[in-house]
Parts: C-alpha cells; structure tokens; sequence
C-alpha cells in the first residue's frame, strides 16, 4: 500500500471519529493566490498529486477535480494514491457541487468537513447553493496538521517598501482613497484578503509566494485606523531593510500585528460593536475567517481595489517601460546567444537554455526573479501551452523546428511577460503557416481601435479570426492583465471568450498571446504586453487603442508573406524596426548587428 | 387647452376617484409584439405622440419615456399634451422604475394602476423590484375604454394554414414535441402568448398585426388537448381559405376558442385542478392574464419556441434561398428603374420609389406585403437609421450623391431584409470612404468562419473594426434573426455588442447590417441576410460560416479600392458575379445588361 493510500485512509479514520461524510481539501492558501507557499500543498501530500487541483474523500471514493492542462500528470500521478480523476472544463463535466448532490442524493443531511482556511467563501457557497440545505459544512482549518506532523510553516520572507516615486500613490494617498469609498458607500471598514491587493495598498512588496512579490497578510482599514495582520516569526532582515520597512509603515500609521491575530481582532471589533458595516470580498475571504464574523454586520463584494489598481498611473507605465526595455535587452542576448550556440552545434537542452535568460535577466538592476516559472519548451514540448520544463533530463534543443520560450521578470519598476517562438533551423510548411496566422491574430488585436466602454470578451475574436478561418484555434485566453512590480496575473479585465463586463480602461495592462498547439508536433504562442491608451474623440464618440509594451523582434524568416495584408507587413515592419532602434544602443556590436539582420523589412 | 390636455385630465380625475397614485400607459398589445394594432396606440391617443414610448401620468406630471430614435418626434409633438420627455438609452438615463422610485420617495404605499393587458410579466416585476415593497400594482385592463369611445376592435383578419410541403413540420409533429418538452420538464401545459410562436406551432399565418403575418391568440398546449384562443368576431372570408383553413386545424384537433375566453378558461383548469404546472414565459405574458393565474401553479421561463422556430429545417430553408431569388429580381429591377428613372431626369420622390418597389415584389406570386415599413431615404434623410418615408412631401431624389433603401417582403415561402445604398451620381470622397468602410464590415461578418458555441455577441466586432479603425461606428445592432413568413425581427440569437449567449446554429438566419450615419450629411447601410451554416470538424473543433442568402449586388463604381485588401475583393467579386448568373435568366435583356456591367470584377 502507497504511502498516499495510507494518508488518504488516517483522513477517513479522522472523519469516523468526527461524525464527517465528506472531507474536501484544496491547495489553495488562506487568500486564494494563484501560487500556494509548500504549507499549503495538501493535496500534493495526501495524494502524490502535484498539479493545480481539488480533493474530495468519502468514506468510500476520492476523486480529484481538475482540467484539461493537468489530465497526463493526474493520470500518471492519482493511481497509486487510489484516487479517481474528474475532468474539468470539457463538456458534460460534472463539478464538485453536483457530484456531492449525487452522490448523497439519498441522504437527509450530509456533513462536509473542510479546511476553512483553503476556501474561499465563494467557493462553499457554490457548493452549498447546489446541495442544498441538507449540506452542513464544518470548518476544520488546519485539519491535516496532526497527520502531517513535518508540515512547513508559514512563510515569513523579508518585505521592502516602495516610494511615491516608484508607484506614483503614497500609501497615505491611497489609505485616503480607501476611506473616501468607504465613506461614499457608508461601510465601517474593509477587510483586503487577495495578497496583490495588501501589497498594492501598502506599497509593500515581499516574497512569501512563488513568483508573487506580496507579504502573506490581512489588512484591515477603517476610517481611523490601519491594521495589518503580518507577523508570523521571525523576519530574515540581512541588510536591516525590513527594519527600516517596518519603521516607515509604523511612521505612516500602520499597525503592524501578528497574523495569527486576524481572528480575535476582528471578533473584538465587530462583537465590541466598533464595527458595523464591514466590507469583505468573498472571492478571496477565506471561509474559515468569514465563519467568525457576525455576519449582521458584513458586506460582500468586489473589492474596489482590484479596478484601482489595474488602471496604472503614470509612474507605473514610466517604470513598465523601462522594466521593458532592459527586459528586451535580456531576450535579445538570450535569443542571439540560443541561435548562435544552436547553430554552433552546442549541445543545449530547454532547462539549460531557461537558465541563461534567467542569467542575463539577473544581469539587470532592480531585478526580484522572474514572474512566473518560465516556460523552455522545445518541438512537441511546445504543444503543451502550460509545459513545466524539467530541470533533469529535458529535451536537448536542435537547429531544426520551432523553440518556445514564455517568460518574464519582477523589477523594482515592473514586471514582464513575453513568449517567443523561433525557428532555429528547417521548419515545415504547417509549421510556417500557423506562425503566420497567429502572428495575423496577434497583430490584429495589437493594432485594434474601439470605443471607450469596449469589454476584453469582445475584442478577443479579433485575435482568433486569422486562425479561425483557417478552421485553428486554441484552448486558452487571449490576454491577462498584468500588476506592476506584482502578480502577473491579475483582474478585472481581460481578453478572452467569457462574458467578462469589464471595460478597458487607459491605464490598463494586458497580454496579446494567442498560439496554435499541434500534439505531439510543436506549439507556437505570439504574445507581447500591450497597454490601454486614449485615441482621442469625434463625432462618432471617445477612442481608445493599445500601445504595445515588449521590446522583442518576431522573427520574419518563416512567415508565409501570401497570408499577410499589407496592414500587417507595414505594422510588423514598424514594429521591428522600433525594436531595433530602442534597443540596439544598449547591446553589444554582435548582437545589435544580428538584430539589425532579424529586423529587416519584409 | 389641446385635446390631449383635456384626455390626461380625465385620467387624473378618474385617478381620484379610483385611489390611484400613478397611471402606467404603454403602445404594447396584450402579446408585447413589435408593431400593435389601433385599438392599442393607447399612447398616441393620450398625448397626441405617435413614436415608441411609455407614458406615466401622476397627479401633477405626465412624461413620456423613449429613446433616441424617437427624440426629434418625441420633442416636437409632446408639448401640445403638457408631457415631459424623459431620454432612455442615454447616459445618466432615469428609467420608469427608477422615477417612480424617486418620486414616490416620501410615501410609504403608492397606488399604480396598469393596464395589465399591455405590460408583460417582467415589466412590472422590473419596477416592483426597484420601487420595493410599498409599490401595489392595480390591474385595469382597458381602463381608458370609458374615456375612448371610439376605440379601434381588435383586429379579426382572414387566416390561412401552410403544409409540411411549405414548413417542413406538420403541425402534428410540432405539437408532439411540444408535449414530449413538457413531459420532459414534468409540466401538464404551456401557455404560449408570443404571436409568431403561436404561428409557428400551428402553421398558421393572419394579418392581425402590420408587417407580422400572425394572429392575435393565446394557444394553451396540453398532453391531450390543443386550445386556441383566437375568435374575436366576425371573420373577413372572401375566398373561402379561413373557413377551410379552421376545418383543417378543427381536424388536426385544435379547439378554436373565443379570444376572449382565455381567461375564464385558465382559471377553470387551473383552479380545478386540471393543471398544476403551467409554463409561461414572462416576456410575453401580459400582466392581467398572469393576475388571474394561482401563482403556485406557475412556472415562469423562456418558452422553447422562440429557439426551435429559429433554426429553419431544410424546406424552411429552401424556401428562404427561393424567396431572395424572387426579391433580388424585384429589387435589381427596382434599382435599374431607379438609376434610369433618375438620370433621364424624370421627377421621383422618397414614397415614390418605395411604391415602385412594392409594385415590382407584387408581381411575385406568393408576396404577402411588406415585411416592414420601407425606408427609402434620400441625401441627409438617410442619417436616421429608422426614417419613416412621409407619404405626402417626401424628398426629390436627384442624380447625386446616395440613396438608401432598407426594405423586404412577406413571402408564402420567406421573409427578406434588405438594404442598399446606391451612389445616383457624383458623391464626397467622405460618402466613397464611408461606403467603403461599411462594405468591409459587412464582408467581414459574411465570410466569418467560428467554432460550435459562438455566440453572435463575440462575432459582431468582426463587422465594427474596419469602422473602428477610422475612429467611425453605428449606433445599433449588427444583426437581428429572421423568421420564415414571419417576424422579420426575431430572437433569441443576434448580432450585437449586448452579451447575449445563444449561440449562433446552423438553420439560423440573421442580418448582416453595419452602417455609417452622420447626420445632415448622408448614411449608408449595407444589409444582406445570412444563414449559419455547417462548415465541418477537424481536430481544432466542429465550424461553422455563414452563407449568404440576398441576391442584390453591391454597386462597386465608388469603392476606395486602396481600403480593400485581397480577400475583400474576392468575396466582392464572387458575390456579385454569382448575383449576376443567378438572376439574370429572370430579367428582361435590358436590366440584364445592365445588371451585368454593374457585376463586372474590380
């Protein structure tokens, strides 16, 4: 019997004794960012899973609920532990909520334990709005803990501040602004739960989640206090800079407290009748937090931090095109040097070559790491969109075919995210034609004009039509927003098919990535950071149209040029022509004459 | 004091004297259709305004609420009545619901009285949701019959019934799917109230309402009965075809009713128990017949006519591809009459040539009417999207610059809507870009290629952007659906930036309509309908396109060709190029001809 077996069964002898039916577990952390610290990776320590995915034990199933990206790893992975897959995201998909509904549909009342920390209030009232009120939850946080006796801790990694002159808004600005909205809508106060959100707020920035540069934390404001709930131990400080962070915080007003204190703190302030209107935000409220408050006296709803922050002022689009520019230096050294070593005969393999932009990148002032894991992926690797290069035995990279490399950086003054996808020797005629046609989508949405009040959802065809015609397509979105200096995936907007309302506002920031992804065969993805920015106004209304951001030549050897308008050879020709004048002067006479090559009009 | 003053005045007094706070009048007939009969342009016989719009009427306001098609019209003939026009579609719009709220603030019950006949069930819920608790609805179906007492009947015009050989189902088969739907659903009996439904159910066709061939009736389907409500006196019968056409549904088991019984009849079956789930879609059902229904035998839904009627089955279809042969030789002929009518010099106004038109669809065996009020707009009259022709004074058409004609026909075998802007002589180098820009729009969205479960809301930036692009767009939908000898404006699919989520099937039939209207100046539609089509599956997803079904060519003497690119020009040439073989073996040599130098490749 596997290891996992036995700990998915110490979690059944635990649900006898506590009268539980179901026991749902998530690796989710208390805030629900997109990446969790290790403490959190519970689904990977009871079943050897180690993708993105949510558990479900009864007495006698266990399943895993996840989509498409992750069926190969979970089948390969969930066996051994005895736990069933459920596919999400396909047709007929049946979720969660409806499999317990199923599943108990003869029960009168069905008790469900979950961690309350790893779910979102949101989360258990989709459940329960589906079962019914025959559901009874349980919150249980922390429940594994006395099976996983060598759990990690949590998190506690040094914070640095950041300065008006970084992020245009002091924190005294922005706490103005909070309480301003908080006045308007006559709350009390607001409890901020998604770690971007504090960070934002604070002008704070740390490393306790992967990729993320946010401080694991609450923050409370109300109209005369600022409360933040962030001390979990002790804080490495080598150079005194948390010191001097925590010093200017409490000289700004914030109280710093332990994490550990969120409870009875807001328990004293809500029971104590301080507070009787407090604003929470169930989409990253943890379950286990709201079950503590009164809730007479709470508020749901989208926090208005999340739209304030997406709109960057013009410090930030200063500071994201600079942390472009030094990015793109990075990536032409890192795309000369890959073509060159190829070329050579080298014997480069895709971890190797991951490594070394992440050497030039580290080459940069004010760089934190990179934004998210960077994707190295090399032929039918690349038909894997979300591909985890391996750092033992990946593929070695040939001069042949097509080479994809998704990644990006976190910089004092910005962050990145840019994929390119090259040809490094012979390709074939499929693979030229859909580098053409999603180069057409990539271009078509980079180049859109639309009227202000124009959601994300509907411009998105503009980047699928090229390859719609040609009866391609691909599974993800086309565009995320993009933080500054902070996640490289955030909200409100986006660029995809879903009924997203949300307007594009000048200000806002994100991708243009659409791809073509052939199994076993190769990948191809485009995707550059482009930034909303007023068009001016007419007779016909107010205009609006993007700018691109990234500074990174496209590679024009292979492009079908019978399957380009003129439009698009004259935008691309601008396009790499503006490349290689803003970014030659800061590279090497090799490098910018290899560029001068790459970027010749077509 | 005007008339209107006086009739506002007797509703205030018989306000007092029934207790009522407000009155609620609208234009709707008791099925919400699109166009209503006399007997319920309660509106216009209230204020004198003949426009679209709702009127509420206090003790000491009266206003008018509609949008900015009507303003202009709304602007000029409400002052005689005392009547306040209150802007929708704008920004900052205060809506009925919204007003009544605000005017009504301080009081703690307010007394409104509705003619239930004419507000659906959703109209009234709208404003109950707004207003709150202390709003109470009072139902006075008919209420300004006292005042009007030479109020219109309803209309009782001749009907006739089509064969499976004319709409592919039997009425048979349609009801056999309605009963396996409510068994399906566990309901005994739907209500259908939407008038082209009901059409559509039994193959029945009438007159009753302008432009849409239906009957005003109520069906109630059973599992072992079929009751129409539809007598409402003596019916015209000239030829004999109503009476055999009642045989046949009498035969087919449809129990013809007095239209006025419905109620009565309702109440009777659900109150003895006969019926204890009634589905009834709220969208069509007027709140007086909704006010007699025990609400707990009611289940309020969208009724699956409306989607099933929308996907036209192959003998639907091949009456359609036939009824746009017939309606593009009409319209050729039209446009040829026009062109030569014009340059010889001969005086021809507005309402002129649209008389011209329907003399040449008249000469169609099977043409039934128009399928809508025909806009023939010349110069500057065509910057109003929805310009009524004035029958007496409408404008000389000279051989300058362009003229519109938006237009279609009820047809035995199919409904068309179409539109053409034709250049009658020099015209602006603005009026040859915007004719231009708008064809590429339209050209965009005819060769649209999507996958399975496309809605129309995703596609309808495809006809916006080349528009966009040169900062100019159009202030309504792209496309509306289309029945077969039907309503020409029909849902639940459309083509539009509202994010409406039906997706696009093949069988449907929508327009494809951008425009350009700048006003003082000129404006150019450019509409053909298209249907959804098939287009295959490979390992991408399963496709669909449309197929274009108007057969009218496109004037192409002043394209900008410099904003075309390739694959425009070849969807232009083979669209007028199939147009001219087509037709041409119906027109005489001499339209021929001349059809075939205006078809000529660009």
């Amino acid at each position: 019997m596997s290891i996992f077996k036995d700990r998915i069964e110490a979690v059944r002898a635990m649900m006898r004794s506590k009268g539980w039916d179901a026991v749902i577990v998530t690796g989710n952390d208390p805030h629900n960012s997109e990446y969790s610290a290790a403490r959190w990776h519970q689904v990977a320590w009871l079943s050897g899973y180690t993708g993105e995915g949510d558990l479900v034990i009864t007495e006698d199933r266990a399943g895993l609920w996840t989509d498409t990206r992750y069926f190969i790893q979970a089948s390969q992975q969930l066996p051994a532990a005895g736990v069933e897959l459920h596919k999400t995201r396909v047709p007929g998909q049946v979720l969660i909520p409806e499999w317990l509904a199923g599943h108990f549909a003869d029960c009168d009342e069905v008790r469900v334990a979950v961690d309350g920390l790893c779910m979102t209030v949101s989360s258990v009232e989709d459940i329960q709005k589906t079962v019914g009120e025959k559901i009874r939850f349980v919150n249980a946080p922390d429940m594994l803990e006395v099976l996983w006796t060598d759990r990690p801790e949590i998190p506690q990694t040094p914070i640095i501040t950041l300065g008006p002159e970084q992020v245009g808004w002091s924190r005294e600005q922005k706490v103005r602004w909070m309480r301003k909205w908080l006045a308007d809508k006559g709350y009390d106060a607001i409890l901020l739960t998604a770690l971007d959100e504090i960070a934002w707020m604070l002008n704070v920035r740390g490393q306790d989640v992967a990729y993320n540069p946010v401080v694991m934390s609450y923050l409370l404001v109300t109209q005369d206090n600022v409360l933040w709930f962030a001390r979990k131990g002790e804080i490495p400080d080598d150079d005194g800079e948390t010191e001097d962070s925590f010093h200017e915080l409490l000289a700004d007003g914030v109280n710093i407290q332990e994490y550990s204190d969120v409870e009875a703190a807001l328990s004293n302030l809500v029971d104590g009748n301080y507070i009787k209107a407090l604003f929470v935000d169930p989409a990253t409220l943890n379950f286990s937090l709201f079950s503590i408050l009164n809730s007479r006296y709470v508020i749901m709803g989208t926090s208005p931090v999340g739209l304030r922050k997406s709109v960057k002022n013009e410090v930030e689009i200063a500071g994201m095109r600079e942390a472009h520019l030094e990015d793109g230096v990075a990536m032409e050294r890192f795309l000369h040097w890959l073509q060159t070593s190829v070329e050579a005969g080298d014997a480069v393999n895709e971890y190797e070559a991951s490594r070394k932009l992440h050497e030039f990148r580290s080459e940069i002032e004010g760089f934190r790491g990179e934004s998210f894991e960077t994707i190295s992926a090399y032929g039918s690797n690349a038909a894997l969109p979300h591909y985890v290069t391996p750092e033992e035995g990946s593929a070695e990279i040939y001069a042949e075919g097509l080479y994809l490399c998704d990644s990006g950086g976190q910089y004092l003054f910005g962050t990145t995210d840019i994929t390119r996808t090259v040809p490094l020797g012979p390709c074939s005629q499929l693979e030229k034609e859909d580098y053409t046609l999603v180069l057409k989508g990539h271009i078509a949405l980079a180049k859109a004009v639309f009227p202000k009040g124009t959601a994300g959802c509907q411009l998105d065809v503009l980047a699928r039509e090229p390859l719609w015609s040609a009866k391609r397509n691909f599974g993800h979105g086309t565009g995320h927003g993009v933080g500054f200096y902070l996640n490289v995936h955030e909200g409100p907007q986006d660029i995809r098919q879903n009924f997203n309302r949300q307007a594009l506002i000048p200000g806002m920031i994100t991708s243009d990535e659409p791809g073509i992804y052939r199994e076993g065969k190769f990948g191809i993805r485009h995707e550059n950071l482009i930034l909303c920015v007023d068009a001016g106004e007419n007779d016909f209304g107010h205009w609006l149209r993007f700018e691109t951001l990234t500074l990174c030549h496209f590679d024009t050897s292979i492009l079908v040029k019978d399957l380009l308008d003129r439009s698009e050879i004259d935008w691309l020709n601008a396009y790499n022509e503006h490349v290689y004048r803003t970014l030659s002067p800061r590279l090497t006479p090799s490098v910018a004459s290899w560029l001068r090559q790459k970027t010749l009009p077509i």
